[in-house]
């Protein structure tokens, strides 16, 4: 069986980072991932939340957002409607909590990192094709905060990066683009690490559910592809950059 | 090496159900996991959300709350700040979700069932106890709607109920307790039928990572674990009730 | 004429308070009246609000809020809503002005007593049951300040307790029911002191009006059935709690 | 002992009513109560709330608001803040329950009363100010649609008017001012009608108690003043219009 | 041709203000052009905002509001909405901004005037008519500081006054109407200086476009109306306070 | 004197258009002025706003939102704040007004065209790059349904560009960028037709004035650059499509 656009199960779609996207952020990138497109800003403030406060520890958190024609059909922005949907609220806390999973924030110091995600153009995929790009952005200006030297290292002990698998048609496949995930009976989000650890699973049967054994086949792929963003947010990085990752 | 509370790594904490809590809802049970405790109402209504209107489908959703002293410090109520925390939506979303991949949306016809979970002591464990109580809850209003010949037959094709489970201290135990949680490495929820297949798997590293291994360990303790909550709700439900889930 | 629960007109409904319902609260009880029950925890914290700063006087404060099926039929969240509703703010000023009149604000010190009173089950009188509720729990946590020597004295120089009081059919009646209360012509909720003095009165003729006569029979009715719940608190409360009120 | 106006303790303040304030509303008067001044305006609208439709019915409601500087420091506008204070929602429930006390809603048909009350200079007594003028309003804006035959009759029982009182330094009296509201111990809102009965009481010990003598005296005190006001109310409304009031 | 009250193209409507329409503002006008009527207050505090904080130097700004019957059709309050309206943000926005304009906000010291604009009455010019009454409240105010000694002199170099201009039926007409307003094809709102320079400029074609030579006869009616705009500010502030204005 | 980056005063910056940069609008275009970008997309539906229903006429609106890290520091979303600035609100209008200036609403029919102007970088210019780049995707889009057969026409009658002009160092100067915006005393935005009538002029001294010599000035800058805006525009639409504006 053929994937609507001709990809093999296992396969991954297009990936391209654009990197400094942005004049201003301290780090950034616009990621494509097939036709989902995201900008990616890091921005560093010299401050922490208020639960933080006085404790010499960072903070890296992340916000999450689409402009109203990213989607087929326009949708009203959450700025209008005066309140965060609970998909963004969801997705954003994920990204946050998928970066910090591999930050030092004792190391990071009283600084706060903001990734900021707008999703430009949404075809499946935005919220790993985020997390892809936001890692990406963040080691760019923990780079920089350790060329001002303001840091001795990059306080990051691996790299982070994420995909979605699901059982589309009662297969199991690889990066799931809009037309699949829109019919998919089980949607799985994995994030994992350079050294294929895992940092987060959301396994998710809509209306349906999965057995042990397909959740089983769906890590088997996750893990193939998230090995390859890997190496392609080290080529966007540069070696020089990506060896800085993991000294702490 | 032993739990805080005595229990052994494989052991649930009581489970206590007091059904039709409440006089007016269609569905009600007080569940007590431990000295966590959930009011679960479930609300019919003859009307769908306009997404649905005239498809002949149902609907199925929860929320979720807290009262400010549920837990030890005082939180201040969402109504107060005039808005739903990221974590209530994730949770209500969560609980929604789980429902319905048990629930055969066409069979139950123009109707719209919320399941409400009002926390009113939290001790770890607050979104799989709702689940748990919540499905309970559904069935009652559910055969009420067969007894009053609303409905041929409870719309629903298995049980389903809720855990967690985490690395504490380096070892995967079964139904966190608050002490656990807050000190676990790894937290998982998982959401489970009655046949043994998964609805919905949420691992997150806290600030950590796990690895393949240790979360085939933390299923397999889920698994035993739901498989006695599936009893309790067994026993709860009545053997009359029981016996008509998964008759569509 | 009989009532439609067979109580006689100067009758109140059953009540019984379940003390320290919660485990985190400085003091808590479950009250309920006839099918009205209402969860009260009083919290203390060490700080002000910001209009009291530095002036070495405590402050004591009300929230009051129904879960969605409290009702017989089910009330959309305020949380959800994203305000609160004008009947909430009407009965948790009327709870927090209750509460203050009889405890000494200077002998509290610059300390905060909030009272959440939260409705699980409502039929008729939740205001009212909130009030008497609501002062149990407060005497708790202030005995508990004493105990941990934190004050000398429980700061409070009287008990209250309220009822309501309506004209149902053209006879005046205590302690209305949902069925009397949605009824009533004229509707009145009564606060009394242990020494038979007035905190607070709020007569309201609901589409109608009454005479002076009308309401002296009324006064009379609650200070007969406020009376009797003088004498549940000082029973829940034991008599060596109850002997410390009034002492300042 | 001498009032700080030198009033007597049962004499009002001056009281003026200029009718047809405003160009556009159906009625309208800007009442004056010593220095507390509110424009009131009566808005007829033929439409129903939904809760009301096709009930042959109409409705009669109320909003209430100050100006930032009616009062001797500035506050900040609720439209600024998001959202109505608690103060301003008790008190324009309570002016829309007081009119609708006297209005035959079945004989006023499908139709909305929204009386506006704006504050724009506060010197104690607004509420009761707003009553008593927005009953003005309201019976102006009811001739209009008797004049223009779209009413047989103008649908009202009754003249209502309302003062407050209270005891201030022990001794009671009537028709509040700021200086004396503010250091009162006991403060009352009362609302009667033409023929002397009662609409709505509000006494309120303000962290103060008062005995069933006192709140005797203090009926008396409001029912000499309210009966002045009706009179007031009588002479700006014009014989003609006053002798309509009352025929249904 | 005629317009519809009987002016000339190039007269404004009736002005007048009425100063110190307010007991508590440090400075306050009610100024009515035509059937225009705005209460404009004064407040003086002693803080600056945030972005200002330890500069020495004050800040202007400036809030408006309509109640709700000030129009022909009421309309709902914003505070009711929850939420500022754009059309109230643009206008608030232009007020401060053409108050500041004139300010010396260094000699003014760290002080906040706000200038507050409430319409009770609106007949087209609301804005315009509120910058007009808005700058005599602000001298008086700041008059008043003067008086107490609180600063040397006023701090403001020039007067400002505004109208409006528009193309109506094809002409160029002065100070609107809301008549004329509702129709007009361009519509321009002129602030300017007592010595003739602009302050603010906002021509708009109402779905519609103007020419230069259109837009110089518009400009040339707002210098006739305004100058004489500034005469009346002269006769209501008094000679001796005019004369304070331009010396710093 | 030279211009910060070596322009002439009557310079414009560098404009590139990438049309259909998104592919899901109706019409799209990416708009870059020097360094400010903006992502412009234009959305037909087939509905009008309730005020407009049943009057056969169509519609034009636009939102306007920059992200955090559009400047050179981070701002908060206003979708978390929950709320619309006023700067937001202000320019929002000013586009759709802009807009609507040159569309036929009835030719148009019972349609609503929504421009997103989301701002990706911000260097100075972003709300009259706005308008000049919605004009564009408005343009594709309307040609679509041209080519859909649901229009006959192009339903525009002119075209429209904007640039900003202001009085820099005593200077005019064209199109500022934010260098020169932050620092300039006088600040005009000036939207302007093919055939150089005028649609909007905002002109506004920042805590300044200018006299009506310098605002002759100014106009004669801004018919330069917009000229050329007009000619850029021309090609990116191609001239087939360039040709069908004006034939209504």
């Amino acid at each position: 069986m053929e994937r609507f656009d001709g990809r093999q199960p296992d396969q991954i779609r297009p990936v391209h980072m654009n990197p400094n996207y942005n004049k201003y952020a301290e780090g950034s990138v616009l990621i494509e991932v097939g036709d989902t497109r995201v900008i990616c800003t890091a921005t560093v403030e010299e401050r922490v939340p208020p639960f933080l406060k006085g404790q010499g520890k960072g903070w890296v958190t992340a916000e999450y957002s689409m402009i109203p024609r990213a989607t087929g059909t326009r949708t009203i922005r959450e700025a209008a409607r005066g309140k965060l949907g609970g998909r963004t609220m969801e997705i954003q806390r994920l990204i946050g909590r998928a970066l910090r999973s591999v930050v030092n924030l004792e190391a990071l110091g009283e600084r706060t990192l903001t990734l900021d995600c707008d999703v430009i153009q949404a075809d499946g995929g935005t919220r790993t094709a985020s997390i892809t790009g936001a890692f990406v952005a963040m080691i760019f200006a923990l780079n920089k905060l350790v060329e001002q030297s303001m840091l001795e290292k990059i306080p990051v002990n691996d790299f982070i990066a994420a995909t979605s698998v699901g059982m589309v048609n009662g297969l199991p496949v690889l990066d799931l683009a809009y037309a699949e995930d829109s019919t998919a009976a089980v949607d799985m989000n994995v994030v994992m690490t350079g050294t294929g650890r895992f940092v987060e699973i959301q396994g998710t049967g809509e209306e349906a559910t999965f057995s042990r054994d397909e959740m089983n086949q769906l890590l088997d792929l996750a893990s193939t592809g998230i090995a390859e963003l890997h190496k392609i947010q080290r080529q966007v990085l540069g070696e020089a950059i990506a060896a800085k990752i993991g000294q702490v």
